[in-house]
């Protein structure tokens, strides 16, 4: 019987395919989704679509699922970027998962001057990135990228690509107004936010030189990081996403 | 010397007015903050606007403070409400915290069928949108609202407040699109995201046959309950509440 678990995997998907899995992703399907052999669960890689597939053994060391028929192929998925200081670990967990759910292709973290945190554990953010894809059903896992510095990314930047900086202090544009006007462009976008201490000033002045930053505000309250990005995102994929979408009927 | 911490006190605020802490709030100024007899602190109450206030004493058992200058005054803030079924306690944490900071006016939990939590720590949810409000620089706290079963809610429901009902299954307007078009409106407004496990059938066919119920999609992924609140939350101020005011220059 559908089970309704998705799981994500890495193999290809095609009909009949044999997926192996190692011992923590059988984990997983055995204790804490308590399924078994005979139980069918949603696969999807993320370029091949959903599939529905078939355990065909469960043990404590591995198992197998065989792939049947595909459930949704492959979309087009938004392609929108957030950029953001790391934080704390749990308002970081948070901002990954829902982050993931809100749609975003590529979670690039970057150290800025007044960051606090160095270490990243980027093994667990992929793993809150791919639960919560999992979870969502979306039919890909957003990217979750090393850390980098400030100048690299400017360095490395897509000019064709707008990154709405978002910040409490000086003039900026209110981001639904900005949203609105980018209905009428063919631009890609990113989101960014800083770390809980805002932007250093020469850092601040670094950005706002480039022709590809602009300055937004979410309003009159000071929002904690990971709740700017959420705004910011929310409101990109409702203005200009994939907001009108509605979920697959298949989901329930 | 200014701290930058701002208290909410339940006292009426004037030049030269005393306020008495208690154990608790006094060990919050002491204990938390590391501040003493000479430190100046915001104070606000959600009337009297925020004023200046120096600490004239600090002990283990409570402080004193006397308020000085006006720094803002009270200003009229967005009438906006969320509706919600209770959710695990780590998730319901940061629907308040991350809704107080998105400025609702009031958090109303209700008892929907499929509603797993039954127990709701009013005290621990009142605390989290008090010290949410005082980082976000609010001028107010929301009000957090005893829970109340969906046939009160209905019965009690002011009718010219437009429900806007999240759900994932079934016929939806976009918010978006629903959110631009209430700008020409006179309307007050109210989110409403269900429990975990959606509304009962019959429960959903009752909400949607009421004049002020209006079915909303926020796209293609589902979503947990928190981030959906937050996402309609965010959007609805960005497109009809005060998203493009700025942060008061004083937070700095």
């Amino acid at each position: 019987m559908r089970s309704g678990v998705r799981v994500h995997v890495g193999d290809r998907l095609d009909l009949g395919a044999e997926i192996v899995m190692n011992e923590r992703e059988a984990h997983y399907l055995r204790d804490v989704r308590r399924l078994r052999a005979g139980d069918k669960v949603a696969v999807f890689n993320g370029t091949d679509g959903e599939w529905d597939a078939t355990i065909v053994n469960s043990t404590r060391r591995g198992a197998t699922l065989r792939v049947g028929v595909q459930l949704r192929s492959q979309a087009t998925e938004p392609d929108l970027w957030l950029v953001f200081a790391p934080i704390k670990r749990a308002r970081i967990d948070q901002l990954v998962e829902k982050a993931t759910e809100l749609g975003v292709s590529v979670l690039q973290p970057v150290h800025t001057r007044h960051t606090v945190v160095e270490r990243l554990n980027l093994g667990r953010l992929r793993t809150i990135a791919t639960e919560a894809s999992e979870q969502c059903e979306r039919l890909t896992v957003p990217r979750v990228r090393p850390p980098i510095a400030v100048s690299q990314l400017l360095n490395d930047w897509p000019q064709e690509r707008r990154l709405l900086l978002c910040v409490e202090t000086g003039p900026a544009r209110p981001i639904g107004e900005l949203l609105l006007e980018g209905r009428t462009e063919s631009s890609t976008w990113a989101v960014m936010v800083g770390p809980e201490g805002g932007f250093a000033l020469p850092e601040l002045d670094l950005f706002l030189k480039l022709p590809f930053v602009t300055p937004v505000g979410l309003g009159p309250r000071i929002l904690r990081a990971e709740t700017a990005a959420l705004a910011a995102l929310a409101c990109w994929q409702v203005i200009l996403g994939d907001g009108s979408l509605r979920p697959s009927p298949s989901h329930a």
